[in-house]
């Protein structure tokens, strides 16, 4: 079966109004993350960790997208004042984030004054892959629980990964996840992704992915 | 915004297919259950649970829903022979079953063999909510180390189950879930709703769950 003929409308769309995004963000020197990952691997305690360690030395906003509810954006919004919820429920596409709801998210952020930008998906390994949203890096967090066959069964979205980060790696003792065969599939995947292994819980692993982090924001500043 | 027509029209269109679907079964006295699921919250390793401990009770039969690969229907075949797999990647919606997609798996089973049918949803707390195929009960299973949250991020999938699962127990001791505050989203959300506690990984609470499948085939098959 091929995709019909509207879905390819609507993912040319979302291509066209990603690049005006981005074109926007670079104009104002903000470098985004796009962070996805299944439902509960972390994508919020990330965001947090990152916003705990490096908010004394970058402006950072969050862009929070949920299918409903805005308990995210709430714990957020005691690290950082610059937060935007989506909610996608009455969306014409609920189980993604689109280039199209980013748009005017940005209309609300005061971009002049930030460096980062993160944006938390939907919870969801399969409709993310599919939309760009206008991001400079594209982040997916697989949690030691949810078990290491995920890149064989969702492979689009490691495909187009930046980073993979395996997080909760504080539940690995209880768990049947072998580290070593998670990175061997990414490895067949996307053998340029960069790897973390860490725990938002424990902070174990977070400092070398926050030096990442600042260092990305950092050089693409400097082509800016 | 509202759902595009096309949109609708493929809702309506699985609707009518997933009638055909249910009478089918019924003509053949065949209990249908779709289960779902976020990825690795332990849909598979409920199937294997099931079929261990009732195969000597009932013929069952599987489907495996899965964006990629074979794995689940592999592990799947050791305890039955009655296994179907779908692959959604290449689907105009690789998100979810649809009932268009069950339709030709049906043709594949000896329906006249089997009392049970357990269907593998992709892994997914979106999409799936969306697209009934035929089954008689829905069962949503959430897991442990996911957070207690999901009812109230991912509402519409909790809301039309028949049954809730808690799966993962034996991670209790190590990670921030709030059994009473998880009960208590589905209570609001869809109050009939069975909940069972359980662990595929230790057994612990496996038995109840198989009770009720059990009670629910005969009852199903008392009536047609």
């Amino acid at each position: 079966m091929k995709k019909i003929e509207v879905v390819q409308n609507i993912l040319e769309a979302n291509e066209t109004i990603a690049s005006r995004n981005q074109q926007l963000l670079d104009k104002h020197k903000v470098f985004a993350v796009n962070i996805m990952s299944a439902p509960g691997a972390g994508k919020t305690s990330l965001i947090l960790q990152t916003l705990t360690r490096l908010k004394s030395r970058l402006n950072i906003a969050v862009i929070e997208g949920d299918v409903a509810s805005t308990i995210d954006a709430e714990k957020v919004q005691s690290k950082t004042k610059a937060v935007v919820q989506i909610n996608t429920r009455n969306m014409p596409e609920s189980c993604s984030l689109m280039a199209a709801m980013i748009e005017p998210a940005l209309k609300d952020l005061p971009l002049d004054n930030i460096e980062l930008l993160l944006i938390e998906n939907v919870g969801n390994l399969i409709c993310p892959s599919e939309f760009t949203l206008g991001e400079h890096k594209r982040v997916v967090i697989s949690s030691v629980p949810e078990g290491d066959d995920k890149p064989i069964k969702y492979p689009l979205i490691f495909i187009d990964a930046d980073v993979v980060i395996i997080n909760k790696m504080d539940l690995l003792p209880y768990v049947d996840f072998d580290i070593a065969a998670f990175r061997r599939s990414i490895a067949g995947l996307n053998p340029k992704a960069e790897i973390f292994q860490l725990s938002c819980k424990t902070g174990e692993g977070i400092e070398r992915w926050c030096s990442w982090v600042l260092e990305q924001v950092k050089t693409s500043a400097a082509k800016l």
